[in-house]
């Protein structure tokens, strides 16, 4: 498997719901791409033993951490705690693409 | 302490060497910035016990992983698992700005 890989290459939309394509994982992080067409969301939920950072590749949403809420667009880099409820929603006319890493992974499984 | 920044606004660029600055960290995860002006390399290292990731946000740089190499750019994404040696060079003319996560944190020290 190549050490490297293209954001824009790997994220995938799907008409249903948010898309979560995975790049890369251990069992110490995974590092996904997920595609949020508009009015999509990822609802706020709590890791009690992981982080999760959030940085926004394209498109705008609305992030929620901790009960706070706030719109970023490309360049934002959001940091959820382990135990800090998250979420995201595109609330934008666009889509929105997201790198995603979570640290330690919460479902592992070697095979 | 805000739970989002923006990348570009964080990163800082040294004449000497590579410039490091950190964005959040827990004792599961660091997220980064690092800015490297041409020429400048963070040099090939290795973590017994924690992955790293890198993002390419802006420039073009020559990336190792495992005695491998590879010449990257903006939306590149670049995993190094433990254990699996690792660094870049700038080989660009432009600046080389990175966003880097490293689960765990290898030197996390609650204060």
């Amino acid at each position: 498997m190549p050490w490297w890989k293209f954001a824009a290459d790997e994220t995938k939309f799907a008409a249903e719901k948010m898309a979560k394509t995975n790049l890369f994982e251990t069992d110490r992080m995974f590092c996904d791409v997920y595609g949020l067409e508009p009015g999509q969301s990822q609802k706020p939920h709590v890791h009690a033993d992981a982080d999760k950072v959030y940085y926004v590749l394209e498109g705008e949403g609305l992030f929620e951490v901790s009960h706070e809420q706030r719109i970023l667009g490309p360049g934002a880099v959001v940091h959820a705690a382990a135990g800090a409820p998250h979420g995201v929603t595109n609330t934008g006319t666009k889509r929105l693409a997201l790198l995603v890493v979570m640290a330690p992974h919460p479902q592992f499984r070697k095979i």
